[in-house]
């Protein structure tokens, strides 16, 4: 598992120390502290394949689809960091799953896997970074790089782009500028899937936020979340165990709330808060939110403007904001008040024993060591023939499993 | 009604050309848009009084009160301001409803209303003030001040404070950027009222955020939201009525949801999302991220920590955030793009034709429409009554309503 330890060391999110506590339990408590993950906590283990994938493979697998495409070999290999960073933290939805995906944007020259991003504006704490249409992840690490930068010389790294594409998972971002000692926040729009209170049709994107903050020991907070009340693979899963979805979750094409997964599927998502009596109009405007931060400000495409999901037909255009802060710029001491607020956080009496009360980043933590002691990633039976097909059209080497 | 006029151009938080629009149609559908806020929506219309009191005799009774506890004329006036802004905007339990709170705070000398917040660390787009125990606006104001002078000449202002006292409503600081074309933004922390997701008992406050954001033609968008479901003041309202309250507000000691007015004053307020499985631990989430830019960051009082609600024992040393963004810095064009997004938005069809889609900021300016349509705010019967002895008490003239 050697290169696993390595790859732990290399992306930095989990502490060692918090990995080897955790595995001191055992892999049915990560199952349980992980329950707000689609996968473990909708589908049977069952569906997944007993054989393991190493991380290390994984990512050597989505490089050289990509590479196969033509596109440079450190543009692939950044998009592969953050496809297997979502696997690896648990978000299937956001990783492997997606690889088709960009393969169908480079394929159809939709996006330009090979462009560089360049600066339009700057001052001091701030730029506007054109994407040149680049992969998003090259779009997002150039930017937050350069918003880290800026937090290190100015206190605050405040960037904005556009004509970028779909980046991944918001916290590899945040996690950036975390694993500087810096407080990391990122946004980016999406296309329209959620209805704003009161509407019938979708005109916001699931639209994520994220913020990132340094603890004791490489301890870390990582809130990464949709806007949102879920994201539509929980519906999916829903609808294919044949089970009723819970108020708050979508509306249908009337705009009137939901309990039928499948009246869902062709309806449109609600803002986190759901219904208006409990407040789901905050939700709505925290997806505003996030489109004036991302395709407003930096005049890319917002809200029902942005493309359809899947549309390959034009660019995405999208919008995305990268924000770093330097802690060390207030009161000292960050780190040790972050580490006796999760502490004081996670020892709290909880509800139901068996479901302790955890902070944001300790789910995906918790599925790193699943996966650190399984000395691999366990996919679902679908997503691996879905890989052994695209690895067969593209020609390159399957991913191996652990014997 | 000139002296409405003149405090709305003075506050400059609706545009004219909004209100002329809007009175044009009647003060029932500001009712029906306004359904948000505590008072129309839930209590009759019978327990307010018939006459209104003209917004600047509010402000010259709250002025009043605190000049004559010894608070310099210009510190009552900003603290008068605030609270005013918040009767004014509908938000009656952040207005004079809380004027005995400062009162008091102040006659316990456990708040200085004559202290000056000073600069402790600065550096370009960051400050950290030591807001000397000062009163919440006071401090509010100072911080916001530098905030927007720091983003006019670096892109951004990031400025925290601690040692400071209950600010109002933040929307009031990140208007106060707004006015000045920049994006704005607020948080604090509050009493520990809200229970993490999972818990038993309360950790966090209430600790909203708030984004203000320039439009076209002195519209804004103006989100302003505590981070859990609702205030404390709604479930009083349904306890009051004898009324049930939704699943989502709050749970009960056990930390099970409760749809008891009755056992939920006695329990906790739960985080926007309400259950686990319609993702309130994302509301959790974000009140964290209160907590870090606030407390934690500025080296105040946080969390669990901070003194329990209306404790006048001890100081309350509250940790707050003020950020300015200049989006000159990014793509040309913000304000246009704003208001295509809010127009879109507002002609968006509703599932109910009674309901119209809205954006934040809406609800507030169609009460600033009524009050300005009255000739001044009309208060609930008990509030006249508690106003009206408190004058007494302080030896100031009481409000005069209109005849
Ligand atoms: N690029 C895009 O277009 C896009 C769009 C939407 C979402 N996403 C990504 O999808 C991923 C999943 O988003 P999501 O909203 O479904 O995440 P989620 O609901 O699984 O988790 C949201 C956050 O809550 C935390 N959390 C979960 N359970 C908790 C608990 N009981 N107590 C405390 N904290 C808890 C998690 O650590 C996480 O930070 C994210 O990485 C997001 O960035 C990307
Ligand atoms: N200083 C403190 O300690 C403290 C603590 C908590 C709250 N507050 C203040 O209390 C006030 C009320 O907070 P709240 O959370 O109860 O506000 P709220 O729920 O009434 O409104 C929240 C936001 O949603 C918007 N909104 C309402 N209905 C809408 C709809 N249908 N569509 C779109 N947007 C809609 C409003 O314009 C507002 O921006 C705020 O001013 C807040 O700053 C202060």
């Amino acid at each position: 598992m050697a290169h696993i330890r390595r790859l732990l060391l290399k992306c930095q999110t989990v502490p060692i120390s918090t990995i080897q506590r955790m595995t001191a339990n055992n892999v049915d408590q990560f199952r349980e502290i992980s329950t707000s993950r689609e996968v473990w906590a909708t589908t049977s283990q069952d569906e997944f394949t007993s054989s393991p994938v190493p991380v290390a493979e994984v990512k050597r697998y989505a490089t050289d689809c990509m590479v196969s495409l033509g596109v440079k070999t450190d543009h692939a290999s950044a998009l592969a960091d953050v496809l297997v960073a979502a696997d690896y933290r648990g978000h299937y939805s956001h990783g492997l799953n997606r690889l088709e995906m960009y393969v169908q944007d480079i394929s159809t020259k939709i996006c330009d896997g090979n462009a560089i991003p360049t600066i339009e504006k700057d001052k001091y704490s701030t730029a506007l970074v054109n994407g040149q249409n680049s992969l998003g992840p090259v779009v997002g690490n150039f930017c937050m790089n350069l918003a880290i930068e800026k937090a290190k010389k100015f206190g605050v790294g405040w960037v904005t782009a556009n004509n970028s594409n779909h980046y991944g998972i918001a916290g590899w971002y945040s996690i950036m500028a975390a694993n500087q000692g810096l407080m990391g926040l990122s946004f980016t729009s999406t296309s329209p899937l959620v209805a704003p209170s009161r509407a019938k049709k979708a005109a916001l994107g699931t639209n994520p936020i994220t913020l990132a903050a340094p603890a004791l020991n490489g301890d870390q907070f990582v809130l990464d979340m949709a806007t949102c009340t879920v994201a539509v693979g929980k519906i999916e899963l829903q609808r294919r165990k044949g089970l009723p979805i819970p108020e708050g979750w979508a509306i249908d094409n009337d705009g009137k709330i939901t309990t039928s997964a499948d009246v869902a599927m062709k309806g449109c998502l609600m803002p986190l808060g759901g219904a208006e009596q409990t407040s789901g109009y905050k939700g709505y405007g925290l997806a505003a939110l996030v489109e004036i931060f991302c395709g407003i400000s930096a005049g890319a495409t917002y809200g029902p403007n942005i493309r359809r999901w899947m549309d390959t037909k034009r660019k995405a255009n999208l919008g995305q904001c990268f924000i770093a802060i330097d802690p060390e710029c207030f009161a000292p001491g960050f780190e040790t008040r972050m580490s006796d607020l999760m502490s004081y956080l996670r020892h709290m009496e909880p509800a139901d024993p068996s479901k302790p009360v955890i902070v944001a980043g300790d789910p995906e933590r918790a599925h790193m060591a699943l996966v650190d002691s399984e000395g691999g990633i366990r996919y679902h039976v679908n997503q691996i023939s879905a890989s052994a097909s695209l690895a067969q059209k593209l020609n390159v080497n399957q991913m191996e499993h652990i014997a």
